[in-house]
């Protein structure tokens, strides 16, 4: 794409590198952005180079965070003796707007996979372990994809953890709401009737 | 969406500003961000903070442009005295992307729209008499989107125009390349057979 000017040419080729971004959606915001105030582009500008430099990682949960706790561990309304353990942030986001989770995380950072040469060194799985004695924890939830490699890290950080007295559960696989059992596959098929639950369980209480 | 983060918060809203960038596309790109190096990320608001700062517009052709005059007007092997008319930048993009043009432009900034309040006194049709008889142009292509409020444009500069020694086009309405007869629409397909043009024709020279 030949453009006129260089300063939009940059404008555009920043944007592209974004992912799922390509060269004319790119050319579509920046073409936005210059009809848009300059002092609301200068804010755009501002709020994502200061996301960057001034966002930390909480101390405990690896949750992005704005300052050593993240506002999960800092809220004291929050059960700290649960913990999900989740793959990314994006997971806990997904948790929270469900709004049927009280408790605390725990972001490993991935899955084992030794094939990709992600060993559990790698992961936030020292640190876990470690709160776990530490905070005198009661559950540990696991809400990892269900992957093969979700399911190592959760067979082998529960090796780990099978001589303290805590409860150690996982989400329930099952039928989505709004799936089809036509269409579903044999394997969730097949788990969803092997833990099949009392229909007076069915609506759930909130964790 | 709740985020442990006003940062990343602040950052999501930001993004999702822009057309076509909802709240959960804003946090994926936002999310890759977070991962890319705080560099690169400062180089990327800089690059839109300084394009919207210090772009300008010609002030032959109202294209975008780094200096008074954009790179085609100042570029002396293109052909001064032929003005392709344009409703947007956009258009002219979409024109150099050809590579079958090798004049000039002039940026209406719209059409004419009484419906929406825009006479011809909102476009910059002014500057484009006055650049007619300055520069002795000698062919204005109209290359504006085929509405009603284009045709009306057309019209307009059209008569203020007929006293002037000059060749008054317009680009070719047909049936586009790829499009199938049998689902053009009846005034496509008439004007097609109205315009028939000799088949010698019909591959194309540079203008």
């Amino acid at each position: 794409m030949q453009l006129s000017s260089t300063l939009l040419e940059n404008a555009v080729a920043e944007f592209s590198k974004l992912p799922g971004i390509g060269k004319k959606t790119a050319l579509r915001l920046v073409l936005h952005l210059l009809k848009t105030e300059p002092e609301k582009v200068e804010q755009f500008g501002r709020a994502i180079t200061k996301m960057r430099n001034e966002i930390q990682f909480c101390d405990r949960c690896f949750n992005v965070s704005d300052g050593q706790l993240c506002s999960i561990c800092s809220n004291h309304t929050r059960k700290a003796k649960t913990i999900c353990v989740v793959e990314t942030i994006r997971d806990v986001i997904a948790i929270e707007n469900t709004q049927q989770y009280n408790g605390t995380y725990h972001i490993l950072g991935g899955t084992i996979s030794p094939l990709d040469g992600i060993g559990p060194d790698k992961l936030n799985i020292e640190s876990l372990l470690h709160r776990v004695t530490e905070e005198e924890t009661e559950e540990i939830i696991f809400a990892l994809n269900p992957t093969i490699q979700g399911d190592t890290t959760i067979y082998y950080i529960q090796k780990k953890l099978q001589h303290l007295p805590l409860q150690v559960t996982t989400i329930a696989r099952g039928i989505a709401f709004g799936g089809e059992l036509e269409y579903a596959d044999e394997l969730t098929l097949g788990r969803s009737l092997q833990n099949r639950m009392p229909v007076e369980n069915y609506v759930g209480k909130k964790t």
